[in-house]
């Protein structure tokens, strides 16, 4: 495999048929680079975000990702809900319609096997609000005002719970038995959940928490990433190669795959490091942190 | 008020009798400066750390505590207690045995109206150990081998949840209901938990494992500080004055205290920031946020 830097990576085991590439992964490449250097390391689906889809515009973004062959996982992101009554938090819903219409266009574009799935972040308190409580009812609101547009468009809604670091900047929803309350007001082909390694680890329900979710029918992504300290200077990019820090993946994994998850299984870094890397050379160790630390755990 | 290097801080008005220094707040500061600086100010209590304590001396140390005339609130820490078995567990052990008998000690040294808690911080996952669940188990076994000890010098173990962010490095106790689930085995008053509002505010279900922990008997210790993002680049030293950050001191008040929680209210601050303050500055700084975010809230 050569790259556009002429980098040749070492040869890697075929990946996962189950590992999705985030393009925030390979965040420098561009829509074209990531799709390419995805499907050229043999792994067969991608998750994508909005800005580089909407820079080369949705049309043409489908028929490059229809072109790939790769299948779509998921859309990231919409969400940031907290935002109180005003023409801020109405422009923020129109928005989240659009990244609907969007999800279900890429999930068609996609190869056989895609998800329509759009992962949500929840938004974090309002500024100079300390009403951490009022900022969730806002959030089931909006989650409501979006149900119907979701429903119409076939696509699944996923809460993603974040740490709890990003409890005040990022995300009001912090675990995932908080995003399976807010989801339950809804039907579950409409409303589910993002149930993200580095995200919920730590926390001391969450192998029950996950079984709930595949009870409730609420799984709508499963993505894996490592969890070490100490934590980057900005936290958002703490998130490492699965092979690299502290999280047990087989007793996760385990139990998402226990609950009859048969999606595509999504890897997402944020990182410096990883980002100032080669992107075909991130690809291919993502596929073998993933062939070490996740596919021994898949049926 | 004059301190140690001349400054005079503005006239603020009397400390809620119900705030406690903790000696972390004014780390820089020696035991002696601390219990000065602390007693002049106005407040009533003070929470120590066994290093400075021990640096003196315990006999010592409690003369002066007396001499003070301060309340004593809480002693840290004991704890790390995931060590796997072996001669470093076994030490650790015994180190906790000894912070036990410091704390009785201090607590009968603090003037009337002292509790004698010992704050116990879980430890993290041991070096190149995944194995969360089994770190927890150590965490239950080495607090059941603490405490008849602690019963019998009249101690109370505080089990302090840390926030999720530390769950890999410091504490894997995450949740106050995590924390409230290990003391059940045990009698309230020889096993119970500190309620520090900067590891658990974040918590969905922090109000109820709050009233919880009232009905079971189990707070041992209510703290105060606020969280802020951006997070210091040790996430250790986040930690702000009350009336600086995201926290909503009103409802968690509150809430510990329908419980009937009627013991002092320590303030711990981590900050470099503050670290390199006057600590008569800082002492009158704290008083003044405890007044603004917290005294509203006491009956």
């Amino acid at each position: 495999m050569t790259t556009a830097t002429g980098w040749v990576p070492e040869p890697v085991e075929r990946p996962d048929p189950r590992l999705s590439i985030n393009h925030a992964t390979i965040k420098r490449a561009d829509l074209a680079t990531a799709l390419r250097v995805t499907a050229d390391a043999g792994v067969q689906s991608i998750g994508l975000w909005r800005e580089p889809v909407n820079e080369v515009g949705l049309a043409t973004a489908s028929r490059m990702l229809t072109d790939s062959g790769l299948r779509f996982s998921t859309h990231c992101r919409g969400g940031f809900f907290t935002l109180p009554e005003g023409p801020e938090r109405v422009a923020a819903l129109d928005d989240n319609r659009r990244a609907i219409e969007e999800t279900a266009t890429l999930a068609a574009a996609g190869a056989a096997g895609s998800t329509a799935v759009l992962v949500l972040v929840a938004g974090g308190l309002p500024e100079g609000s300390r009403d951490l409580i009022g900022a969730r009812e806002r959030v089931r609101d909006a989650i409501g005002a979006l149900a119907d547009d979701a429903k119409a468009a076939g696509v699944t809604l996923a809460i993603e719970p974040l740490h709890p670091m990003y409890a005040s900047d990022r995300a009001v929803v912090s675990t995932l038995g908080q995003a399976l309350d807010i989801a339950a007001d809804f039907d579950p082909a409409v409303v589910g959940a993002a149930v993200d390694t580095f995200h919920i680890w730590w926390d001391p329900q969450v192998l029950e928490q996950i079984a709930r979710a595949g009870r409730e029918g609420r799984i709508a992504t499963y993505q894996v990433c490592d969890w070490k300290t100490p934590l980057a200077e900005d936290v958002l990019l703490s998130r490492h190669y699965m092979d690299e820090g502290m999280i047990d993946f087989g007793s996760l994994t385990r139990a998402v795959i226990e609950t009859g998850y048969d999606r595509d299984i999504e890897v997402e870094l944020f990182n410096a490091d990883i980002w100032a890397d080669d992107p075909a050379r991130v690809v291919a160790r993502t596929a073998q942190a993933f062939a070490a630390a996740v596919t021994p755990h898949l049926p």
